[in-house]
């Protein structure tokens, strides 16, 4: 079955991106995990970029925070899905540069940018993409959706009483 | 074969919209366009997210500008991966407004978010998706790519002369 | 008489939403208070939105933080005058996507928009509109007012002791 | 019946703001129309903003650009509901500057504020306000919802030719 | 001699602005202080703004926070100097609604802004309005920029130890 | 009488300062003009500022555009009064770097900014300032406001009819 | 003696990148000039990065547009000096996404970030690094200087006339 | 050999700035360090900027917050390369208002900026700097490289097991 890797610009990103991870194994998906810096290891990023499609892996979620630029540079050379998590680190400018610097890719090279420190939904988007292709996952996501509205519904009943 | 919706908010979204219509067509992937207003025709925003994995389409193409609910509202009914353009209309705050309504959704209910105006991108995407499990358009991916870099080579060629 | 309706999307807007609905009780006007998710409860969205204005509501005040989709979708289905409360939630981004998301509107489906976290003056907005047909209300909003200016006299007065 | 009054900060918004009146006159609502700066005719803003409710004025829309104090300062003195209409003037920075200096008011005197520009949107929340209390108006924003749905379906249907 | 008055939207905005008043002391120069909210007291707002330059005030200090209309307000009735303070108060977006209300406005009526929170700034430019035609105060303010140069002496100096 | 300095970063400011000019030759006021660059003339603007208020000088204007240092060097350096233009040059980002780099001066030495590009208002401030000492001056702002108040009054009666 | 390369992401950044070529050469510096786009050329990216020192390079400057991602690739794999050029290119938002993605680096990887477009100021930087051991070019920056003074000297004499 | 000067405006931004003083320590490249304020003390601004060169300092780092001047008032003096460290004091707003005046200089006076709060590569810049004609230099920064790429491989490792 399908593969997912996660991989992070810095140790420092792990809090926000184990969200998608922890999402992911509820989904019951494979997941890799690894740390990969656009600027800090430059030929690792190459390696891994140009053979993960090789490896099994069918989609890529990359999270990174500042000038992030591990998402858009693993979509320049990886013919897969990319899935881009803005991270919120300590000397963001309040997140405006990871956001802009992983949505405003060129013509060319998307990347499938999630919310702000949104790990969570980098994983729901990841089970999405293989659920479009396989019944089962599909169908888990139904299920994860039926179970979104009862939490709303608990909740309102709760406020009720 | 997998097929993708092309939906938008308004018909003074086309121009944007076309393109990610016209990059489908050239990775020859089956591709069907309609205006769906989250505002002005909710009943039809119903049906067609609750219906579109039903019927076929394994990934939506949402445009929309403004306070642009398109994109968000489909993802919160329909379990496919949808993907978001924000498109910078008229009245538009430069762009903002809708990249932040499409981009900062609530976690349980993502939207893959393309650059302002990124309308040929979400085709990209779109197609890297189903690309994620079909082997023939995924050479269709790493073929664009090397067009990509050719294109490059050429102006750099005429630079140098 | 009237009744005004306070929903929010998610039951974390409550400590927001809580001003809302006590100074509408200060105005003796009656409420009715529901978690409504745009994204997660769509059904409920849609019933609630073309059902208020057969059910007594007259106004009806939604909160929502992040992409927030619930106070337009409202305004899309119910012929009502809808107040949208912009909540600063916590992956918000200082609040600019809840403001944008729900201010930025297409023509054609208004929501009367105020201020971040500004459940309060939602409160008294809703009571100003039942006010401006209905005297008995009309005046309280007046005496609301000389109690604002007698705040402020008093406090006047401490500073020169 | 009611009647809504239109004011504006400058002559140079008129072009703006006519799209309140004529949408109002397609509601077949009362409207008056005036021109009151909050910086240059103080005085008069006294009197408007003191006796609007005095004179069957029941929905007050005020528009202006820039540091847009009118709409914020009718409200300090009407007990009327105000909707506030940034306006996009000249030297304007984006438009931020009129939308935040109408938004952002102090608890305890709401301005109901609309899209930049968006003064179509202020004419239909005043009629929708009219409309909370009377059926008459009620119905016919009913019957502007469904023309919004026909001309989108218009508008799909010559897509798909 | 001249007087200053320094005049407040709120009581919470006094911690910021004692420091004008602070200044204004260590400069010598008489203050009164008062609160005016141009929203809750508009009739003191308008006499205090006529009247000040009968009681022989020559320069108002304004702050005021979020949608910040005072010191614009006083400007629009009073022939003299306005400084207007930005206050960043609990539900600013930032500050950047204080800022924007207070700096952009229109052509006619300025208001002399300083930094967000720069009451203290506020206050020496008030003096230096009267020094410009007051030798006394004049000698003054160049004394004030010498401490503020050998304040930065004394750092430099324990720096090089 | 009091004279003011009208300075300029470049030449290319002079379309937007030259309202300073022809605003204060209005009020009969004293005017000199000059370009004084912080980044290109280090030393005439130490020259400037160093010696403003020994020629006779009682205010100073100065704008300039993108980092936009000339109104705060000649603040750190002149006991004046500084009124600072920000100028929307042609690669500003939207005026945000003017304004900014104008505004936001640290304690000690403050700069009385306007709106972007609002040198008509920087020179009325400068009449202002006179005006808060002179009598003849002061009677000459309250015949302008008086001026900007019947110049509605006529656009509202035009609407009128 | 010293080489400057000059690359940009694209051709059509060439109307911005032009003037950096220009003063370069008016520096009597030697320059070489090429595209080198991080998305579509990642190996070119690679083997320009990693053997730019060996070639007789001293400075490189990169200017790019939107997500612009190639300067601070190439300062992740290159031991020189690296100067970015922020592009406002069509589709960005104002600007912003070029600078903060080239300015906020993360710690270890420096980019020199120069002004919206500053592509002259780039070509300025290079020639200040190399005269920075260079007798002969830092005689040709500090008359180039002197240059800078001199037209402002002319402009002041002929606003004087 | 070289030496690097870094100054600051302020003793305040001294635990910002030591990042650039330890780095250069762990360069072995000889510092000095000052506090010269840009508002506070021009004189010493000019004295500065105008004798560095001769003195044997080969590069600057200037850092400073709010409306930061310093960098650009010394590039304007200086014929070295100037190097810009945004600081985020205080009353900033988020930083922009350093950023913008330090990045946005005019056409002829570069200032080389780094990211907020990014005293460490202003260090590491300051090395290359130094290191583009300086092998011994040239060396460490490969090292150093080297180590960061250590680092993620360390992190990387302990995150598999």
């Amino acid at each position: 079955m399908s593969k997912v890797a996660v991989i992070m610009g810095s140790i420092s990103d792990m809090p926000v991106m184990q969200e998608a991870i922890d999402i992911l194994k509820a989904f019951d998906i494979e997941t890799e995990v690894d740390i990969v810096s656009a600027h800090r290891t430059p030929e690792k990023l190459f390696d891994f970029s140009k053979n993960a499609h090789h490896r099994g892996i069918s989609v890529i979620i990359a999270g990174a925070g500042g000038a992030a630029h591990l998402p858009g540079m693993v979509a320049s050379m990886s013919p897969l899905p990319v899935i881009g998590v803005p991270v919120k680190s300590s000397n963001s400018i309040d997140g405006w540069d990871s956001i802009l610097s992983i949505l405003q890719m060129p013509g060319g090279v998307p990347v499938a940018t999630v919310a702000l420190n949104g790990a969570k939904n980098a994983g729901i988007l990841a089970a999405q993409i293989i659920g479009s292709h396989n019944k089962s996952v599909l169908d888990r996501i139904l299920l994860y959706k039926t179970g979104l509205k009862e939490a709303v519904d608990i909740a309102s009943e709760s406020l009720k009483e």
